[in-house]
């Protein structure tokens, strides 16, 4: 990628930041709902820190930081740069205020244009373009972690009136579609590829028994069949951690869901209404997604099945992304991808010959694999421009609060 | 009192309760930094609906409540009004926003107004009045909880520039004032007051044995010789529990204290410096309170014989109230009141022939009567026309985000 | 009291306690079924410790430990000695054996035995009193822990048959008795009493109001209506922290019954049987007694008033004691004292001029002066040869291990 | 294989249980020193409750259990057979005593002799199979939940004396042994093997890259120079989720160490000595073993890997199982199995195809597929005679009480 690329890439996506935010009022930015979601002040410090330490500081040793406690509040997780804010306190903050923030942006971001006049490092280029994807990574996390704000205020406000969806003709025969199974290589292929995570490299061999995956996500209404055949209460049904977890969190229904009147209704960042039958499942963990996949007689994908079938899949259509301003699942045709982040069986570890990136930023992907499980195929939250299909997400079996979805798969005879 | 003097005590309270709220930026009315202190904007809320609650709603069955959902949102611990918003969620409300805050005050301002003009029922006028108290105690609380927020964020925000002191001289000697016991009236006498809460009657004898208290406070230096004296660290010196809970909890110090350099400083509302050796130690729990007087050769006083103290001293000075628009202990005459909260050995219980307030209100005070340690005497954060001799404020012995300090006592031969 | 009288009250004590562990298996000596309830291998250590640390050590400076090991096991909470086993921890310890146990009880015993010989000191005469009560009191531990073990085991096994009850006529009339109230002498009067502890001096005046309590305990029978009026679900019958605690816990009933069939049914030390109406209910926290009271339109009794009532009362009859082998409450005659400890609402709170023991030996009541609530009269687990009227028990307001019942009283106009 | 041989191996299994606890007093068989860590009783019961439940009852609908409530008291995590005990209050049951507990053993013994003289049905074959496979994984963990019991008593008693260990030429270079990869069959061959858990199966293909494995485990002098670099104390070394993990239990040293005088000495089941450097390091966490791999420039290898390096290695030399009767690690020689289990990167899933056993049986291995990790080889507490190469072992990433160990591996060009 050129530097004439990464800085339109880079405008772009610093844009569209600040637009996701344009209908937040200036206390939702403030609150974090759980430890896990983090407020949306948070996040827009955050993004703007990361291009100020691994960036600026780097291209420039005499850069000027902003606010000399700006690294120690929105750090994150990065040991190598130092001690910070307590997680769990993100939502403690009142200062620095909204303005400030955004004043921080504005300063960042004219730090990086006037840097972007000289830069040719090729290192630098390439945190450059880490550092945008990063800041597209928490534009679904802003968004996520907004949901579960808005969506657990018992006054149910929205985040936007919903845009338009196009309604065009849905699928609506499930089907598995077979895969012969056999080598394969699996994981990006860093030349031919703008950008990829160091999680997806090195590309490399797999063996694959022959299988199949269904053409589409498990909707709604297939859900619902598993909820009134008593899903949620039988334990035959379910991991033991899992039966473990539903019982301490009393779940009885996607995250999002009540029970009004006399039907089920959910929780969107657009609207509170009937749950739709046609759309596909979302926010639902690993345990419930395994145990509605024993349910019906079949097994959540490994993350190489659902590279593989990805890759043979070639629909032409890619589902619903964040580019479509609808972020939430929206009634399918048949696609491997987009709507909801599909949870596969597979632990999150590295690929064989995986090497963390050097230095400080090797604590971005590398360490965090262990008891996670991946999920692939993106969602109505996720940037179609920071997609591909060797993406790798990953979250605790217990996560709910992602568009997470279910995609059934099956062994076949061989 | 009569229904004119009420409205303009009601009047001056409502408009006092926002002026406070002035220096704050929208994001400061969000925070709740603990279980314990709630986000300026919910105290603003609790206090209208309290009017809301028991007075509209009792004047006027044919009320119409601002929002439909505040009652749930706003209500703090009537089980008889119905349930309500967890406490511990507080903070986790982005709306109703500031603005909407704002307009429900405005809105039950004028059905209140409205209701003056033609009020005069004397039960719906007791109701005024307690009210009006209410929102007076809140105003304490709201203080004392942006101070915890405000001053637990690394960044150490202060509230606003501090009044100038009048530097009248200050008692430089500390000595026991003695009092010959016998039988005493305490609590308040219904006819003779304005106004006093259910907890202070009825008023009734009871018997001390001679005793001495302190002409005033604990001082910033006295307490530095406890510390100095490994006080925090002898447990021959601490209540069971207090050793227990502060090694839970880290204490070392007060509440606010750091040690930065080589000295000690403290946060307030206005300031962060050096601790004032001369001005009164506060934000200290009971067990410390407890621990220092032994430390100190004596004890803290029953809140029998603070209160037959008090009204033995006739000193003329009243140490600092919110009137003062300090905020923070000041360098003290003697006085047996203002500054800070005084921690008495007396366990929060009902007097002899006790009766709540009747119905809902009576939940007001009654239901705390138990595991509480009584304070007296008012603080900084106290407005002087909330005050009486008779007042029993009351918090858990652990707790030290109020203005809380120490007065000395001791036995006497008879 | 003499060194003679001493030794044979040290004898009876000592035997009794190996009596009262006739009925164990080795099993059951070593659990701690919670935190408070200690293994009565635990206690029958510890009681042994006490008299190696504060009698053997003081009369012998040479005198030479059973085991190196043995006062950081056995150590209850004494920091003047020095750092001890963690008190959660007292039943993950399968060694020292129950033989061994017993062993270092008999090595101590001999020491004992010899030092009476030449002994004269007061102070030493003074620890082996304490010392010897000590043990009574953990007598009655031995026996409420075990009660804990053995009422939650599934099996629910029992600890010996029942003593037969001397079925004398019982008082059937609840009434209460009044008491004009005025200026009253508590506390214990060290000249005239064989022994007491710290806590119950000095003997002081106190101001009482005229009052009244009844004649007799609360029975199984008042409580069942308290229940069926849906006592446990009326937030208006209870403290604010009662209420938290009771949903916390999911009460609804005394510790120890249950409902099998289409009855409530009790477990004791003896049976597993319906519950009898005509004895007092047990086994209540302070706030169910505290709520109890209120439901019956009544109120608990102060220490004060209960012990000006108990020595006023001169029925001649004193209840059910250890002495008599039952383990459990009895049908009553009216009596102020015995079958069950009597929450009452005073705060366990130093005497006026209260002095702990000099040293290490004044951490044995003064340093749980907070927080707790003062139980009067004895239970059926208490020796009568270890009780007087002046005896201050003290528990926190959840605890419903102990034989903790519950005795009425009322205002009465003056 | 033949009821004969079953019958053989049955009796030989069940007479080594009682034989590893002749060592053990009463009082030994009741601690459950931390949740996981059941009581020697519970797991002298719920062996032979796996037999009653899942063979008499199967062969014999009339058969009478010993007791009605031990189905519920030693249950242990299967729903399908009904409700059971909490599995933290497994150390709260004084009763059944130890004896009831070898009666109801002897009771079974019986009723299984009596079922053997007849019986001829496969599937009750297999199920006698499995029991004594089942009860030879109880062996293990017995062993293990009592030395956590020992080893935290401060008493730290000794199980019983060692073994004479048989001193051969111990191997003293580490090095890697390669593997060319490839593709390669995984899993049991349920054909040719007497007895395989279902975990096992199906045998199945995986493509490996080349790579290689350490001929023997980490030692303890290895272990030691991570610690002395500072390795618990560096957190570029850790995963995050290790990180925050032994920050939470203060870990500086693998479980049972603790320096003393100036060495670092470990509890074993027969002594308290200074740490050999020559053996095998043991009782450390996935995390420890994931760290020091890092630190040592290598990894641990996959379960595949494992596997494939234990077919091919061939050494004739299989290490120290529980026939050695050591239980402890010994000096080595090279070996692939033996001494301490080792971690693998591997998460513990189904294999492809994977089917768990029909009925309640199924929730023997299935249903503790997540979150956990693979472990391979066997250790000192492991049966020979219940080892395989397939054996798949899992425990959390946090686990430490088993012995467990760690094997290099590394990455090697393809």
């Amino acid at each position: 990628m050129s530097y004439a690329s990464a800085l339109a890439q880079w405008e772009r996506v610093r844009q569209r930041t600040e637009r996701l935010c344009g209908p937040l009022a200036t206390e939702d930015y403030c609150i974090q709902p759980m430890d896990d979601a983090s407020p949306p002040k948070w996040h827009l410090a955050h993004m703007t820190w990361f291009f100020e330490s691994f960036v600026l500081n780097y291209a420039n040793p005499s850069y000027k930081p902003f606010h000399p406690h700006f690294e120690y509040l929105f750090n994150s997780y990065y040991e190598g740069v130092g001690s910070r804010h307590p997680r769990p306190q993100r939502g403690l903050l009142s200062r620095p205020l909204v303005s400030e923030i955004y004043a921080y942006r504005h300063y960042v971001d004219d730090a990086m244009q006037e840097m972007f006049k000289s830069a040719s490092d090729p290192e630098l280029l390439r945190r450059i373009v880490l550092g945008t994807h990063h800041e597209q990574q928490h534009q679904e996390l802003l968004l996520t972690d907004l949901k579960f704000n808005l969506g657990h205020n018992p006054l149910r406000p929205i985040y936007a009136e919903a845009t338009k969806s196009k309604e065009e003709a849905i699928e609506t025969t499930t089907r598995q579609i077979e895969h012969p199974g056999g080598k394969l290589e699996i994981g990006a292929c860093a030349e031919e590829q703008p950008f990829c995570f160091d999680n997806e490299l090195p590309r490399h061999s797999t063996w694959l028994e022959p299988f199949s995956v269904a053409n589409r996500l498990v909707t709604n209404g297939d859900y619902l069949e598993f909820m009134q055949d008593d899903g949620y209460n039988n334990p035959s049904l379910w991991l033991s951690d899992g039966w473990a977890e539903k019982q301490i969190r009393a779940w009885q229904a996607p995250e999002y869901w009540f029970f009004e009147g006399d039907e089920w209704c959910e929780y969107t960042l657009h609207s509170v209404a009937p749950v739709d039958l046609n759309r596909p499942v979302c926010h639902v963990s690993y345990y419930e997604a395994d145990a509605f996949a024993r349910w019906a007689g079949a097994r959540l994908p490994t993350e190489f099945e659902w590279e593989a079938a990805a890759h043979a899949a070639q629909t032409g259509y890619h589902g619903t992304f964040a580019e479509d301003n609808h972020f939430h699942p929206q009634r399918q045709k048949a696609s491997m991808t987009g709507d909801c982040w599909q949870w596969t069986s597979s632990s999150y570890a590295p690929y064989p010959g995986y090497r963390p990136l050097a230095g400080t930023l090797g604590e971005y992907n590398g360490k965090f694999m262990a008891n996670q499980y991946v999920l692939r195929g993106g969602s109505c939250a996720t940037p179609l421009s920071h997609y591909r299909h060797t993406y790798r997400n990953f979250f605790y079996s217990k996560d709910r609060w992602q568009f997470t979805g279910i995609r059934l798969a099956q062994d076949r005879g061989s």
